[in-house]
């Protein structure tokens, strides 16, 4: 990227942990290398560019350099999401930048699409495949019905998931970044931590072949909605039923997908690589160049209350059973969803799979979650289950779906 | 919209035509209405928002306010498509913004992902649907395979296409469109007439069978490219085959899509409503909401060179014929693509047509344009045409093909 150097901005100093063996001669002479972060808090500098990654010493590092009177460039989303809120406030106080594209969405200039291009709209919802491992693993099953692990595993031998998957699988980071973009859209403060988040790694393949005859597919949704009370927002990760004719449904491989649903813009969608070095330093390098030109500190960035993340909503479900088979077990199942007020709209079941461990799929009219978490709790007393019911909501472009 | 209005911006004055007709009671009495332009620059006003479209007078009345030292933010694409190059510098000149974010795309904000989002990339190719008539043509005629003419008539029976929808059609609304986009994504004064634009109305339902049967739909695209040769960009709108797994073929009804691709970030992906009143006054607003909070001026806005548009490239081919079916048809046809060097990649016949007027497909391996309209010149001198042949170039993701 060298290359792409612009003239407004000089390379002064380069920190990292023991810069010795880390030297490279295509850097300019003049530029200092430094194991000591004091060295870029130095009078002749006016950017520090953070990409450490991990909440410490980053988190403390960016307020410092704020507190010197630098703008500062991260692509850290867990110091964004966790701490953003008294960064950007801090980022006021001293007249500095504080800028975090690459942290959403890699190469994606989707922070400035809410921040600038959609300024003038009121925005409702934020949804999207924030998480591109999952999103290569789930089109990975989708396409060639492979089993999770297996598709985990290539993912893992080429370099599209980490040895240790965990912020993946179980939705974590998926989380930071929905917590950023909805920090943004909704100028709140909005809690990483209070976003629910369900694993991805609970889907089997068989669960493609239930979507398709849905007419769906699996995605991992990422989604934040406004609600009719003042102050509450619904919010939530996880694996999601996604309609063949959403966009969400035709993102591939690790591509990301945000949608930003306005009051009167309607739906916009902005995709592309979410992540890899080079789209990340195209995101890195341009809020280098907005902040170098002197671009608009937005307002909205200073978010004034938090928010409460409201776990309720209502959404249509899908949910597998794996049982040993026996006579009674739809009507036990009735019974309970029924006790519920939760309607059963369909009951689907592939052949082919052995008695004592068969899949079917209860597909359930829209209900509240609290009513489909009461319910899947009281079915847990039967003793036919091979494994734990599988719940997925199904994402509807109306409005939310997105939790269990 | 006035809901929206921020606290940085204030109503000064309304200019419009027979003004006394037009006033409403819902805008505050202390604004001033005039049906004269000059009133619009006046010490008190910094900002005009030019909403008239068409070239005149929208041109001299912009060009003034801007000699004025007053901001532009316009919608119009004809101007800035065609006069924007000399706007710029008058804009640069008076150190004041002109903005155009509604001029193509309406809602989505991608003037400013290209200028500010994507800054730091070098952008190779952009391509897009960027007439939502011609699209809500040909996705209609997709789904339904009516006839070109009557998926028009219901398009202005709805409101989606104009009493005369020649500058649709024909390709002039989306090559205004790619002119600007061009102008901003390779910083070059793009002539907009320069675009070679060819029109939409030879498809015929049938192309859509054919196009199907090569794992291909038909739509609207728009396309510029850089090339080797520095100072030349390849560029042109027009109807092409597009492979379904391609983000352009999702395109339903009136929406818009640009595709952008970087050397570092690789394909990005900005779609929503492409026009209509809120989506546009979405795009005003936040230029607007821009200008007042100090935003950047890029300095890529202010093209230095005018850029050569080349019609000349490299794609495959789909050429359909319509005749009065004889023997050696076939025959004469390969020994013309033959001469030309052109390979024929397979021939499609679907049944069911009267021997006097048959349509089949031959579609042939990449070739130069010059090439293909030579030989389709000397394949017009054979009797058998029922009517001309329907040439369409092959989109491709990895490289160029709109132009015939």
């Amino acid at each position: 990227m060298q290359e792409l150097a612009p003239d407004e901005l000089e390379l002064a100093v380069i920190v990292n942990r023991s810069v010795h063996r880390k030297r490279v001669d295509w850097i300019d002479s003049a530029v200092r290398w430094s194991d000591d972060y004091r060295d870029a808090l130095g009078d002749d500098v006016d950017l520090v560019v953070e990409l450490i990654g991990g909440r410490s010493p980053a988190e403390d590092w960016i307020g410092q350099a704020l507190r010197a009177g630098k703008s500062v460039v991260t692509a850290n989303k867990q110091v964004i999401a966790h701490a953003g809120h008294a960064l950007l406030e801090e980022a006021a106080r001293s007249g500095q930048h504080l800028r975090f594209e690459a942290a959403v969405a890699g190469g994606v200039p989707v922070v400035r699409a809410i921040e600038q291009g959609l300024a003038g709209d009121t925005l409702t919802r934020v949804a999207g495949i924030l998480n591109g491992t999952c999103n290569y693993i789930l089109s990975r099953m989708e396409r060639e019905r492979v089993a999770f692990h297996d598709a985990l595993a290539d993912a893992q031998a080429l370099g599209f998931a980490e040895a240790d998957p965990s912020q993946d699988i179980e939705g974590f980071d998926a989380q930071a970044k929905l917590a950023i973009l909805a920090q943004i859209a909704f100028a709140a403060h909005v809690p990483a931590g209070a976003i629910e988040s369900r694993r991805v790694d609970v889907i089997d393949a068989v669960d493609f072949v239930y979507a398709e005859q849905m007419g769906c597919t699996i995605r991992q949704v990422a989604c934040a909605e406004r609600t009719s009370q003042r102050g509450v927002l619904k919010a939530g990760v996880g694996p999601s039923l996604v309609p063949l004719d959403s966009p969400l449904a035709r993102v591939r491989g690790s591509e990301n997908l945000v949608m930003l649903h306005g009051r009167f813009g309607g739906e916009t969608t902005f995709g592309g690589l979410g992540a890899g070095g080079e789209p990340t330093a195209v995101a890195v390098l341009s809020d280098l160049l907005a902040v170098a030109r002197g671009g608009e500190r937005p307002a909205t960035r200073t978010p004034a209350s938090q928010i409460e993340v409201s776990p309720d909503f209502t959404s249509a479900y899908y949910v597998r059973f794996t049982v040993a088979d026996r006579p009674g077990i739809i009507a036990a199942l009735s019974a309970v969803f029924g006790r519920h007020e939760i309607n059963i709209d369909a009951i689907l079941q592939q052949p082919g799979f052995p008695a004592g461990r068969r899949p079917f799929v209860v597909t359930l009219d829209p209900c509240s979650s609290s009513a489909i978490r009461q319910a899947v709790n009281d079915l847990s007393e039967f003793d036919f289950h091979g494994e734990p019911p599988v719940v997925l909501p199904v994402f509807s472009a109306a409005s939310m779906g997105v939790l269990a």
